[in-house]
């Protein structure tokens, strides 16, 4: 059983993110034992994304429609834009509903190791949406990871856009929601502390 | 993107085991982020995994072909047959390359809460197996997870194999190999002490 289909399943389950040789077994013998049904309608769920979905040629989110249903609202804050790393951190935000305003997905952030540069990510895109969009943006906030190659992006956003005039903000960083001083590390307290707000 | 094809291929993948609603999203992007290539090879895994995988008509293993390579291979010892829950647990026993004889898969353990009785076992299988096999087994070995219910399923077994006269014995339980006595928990040790082996 090491050998042919089962060890093939095996292989291309263990590309997936954080799943292992043995949890991609567990994975594929679970699918060998559940009906045929689930295998089909797994594999089709896997095609059928991956054909009908691409990216929003305005804000390069994941989409069916182009421009995308965010993009294309006219409901929406289209004076306010939430500069995100990945395609999944838009979902993220939006489960929040608290946010109104429009994204721009970078696809990653700078990492010169790793051969990143600013050509591979939507920077240049970012910087024709700001110039040629029919409404003026007011404010750019980043929800971007703060990493070490978070923060340089950010950095290096920051120096490329001052220049446009425009508001730019981050989210906020501090104890998070219902967390306890004795089980949050030093760097959070510490901008908890610098952050600080005012209560009325 | 809450709705649709996404939406869909995220639920797909929270059906598998161990996989809740955020790792699925995080599977899923994932995924689309990925060519079209991977998508379609994922896919195809699976179908093909499916299609061309069923039981084996002696033991029970999933198998390509019917009898399974184990089964019909003249150089394992036909007169030993481990019982195992899964066919996954074959694949963990011949890792260890020190097993020579049969399996069985009982294909789960009793569990009268899930309703799971002896007929959803493979157990009529394996008395008929016993019976009817050209060779005779000379020895048993249960290799079933030591949880209530594969305890209960071994008891089961054994006074139903008792009388036919094969010899029939269980995996060692005891410290892990590389193991602390610090870090093992007190049935084990208890179970390492009751159990402990001679030294030439």
């Amino acid at each position: 059983m090491k050998s042919g289909p089962v060890s093939k399943l095996i292989s291309e389950l263990s590309r997936l993110p954080s799943i292992g040789e043995k949890t991609a077994t567990r994975l594929a013998y679970f699918i060998l034992k559940e009906p045929s049904s689930y295998a089909q309608a797994l594999s089709q769920a896997i095609l059928h994304a991956k054909k009908t979905i691409s990216l929003c040629s305005e804000c390069f989110q994941f989409t069916e429609i182009d421009p995308c249903s965010i993009c294309k609202n006219p409901m929406r804050d289209h004076t306010l834009l939430c500069i995100v790393e990945h395609p999944s951190n838009v979902f993220y935000i939006e489960q929040t509903r608290t946010y109104q305003g429009l994204y721009h997905v970078l696809h990653g952030v700078l990492s010169p190791l790793d051969e990143i540069g600013p050509q591979e990510l939507k920077i240049q895109e970012l910087l024709n949406r700001l110039k040629t969009s029919s409404q003026k943006f007011h404010e750019i906030v980043f929800a971007i990871n703060p990493s070490i190659e978070g923060e340089t992006t950010v950095t290096y956003l920051v120096n490329l856009l001052k220049p446009l005039g425009i508001k730019l903000s981050q989210l906020a960083h501090g104890i998070p929601a219902g967390g306890l001083l004795e089980y949050t590390d030093r760097k959070t307290i510490e901008k908890a502390l610098s952050n600080r707000t005012e209560m009325s």
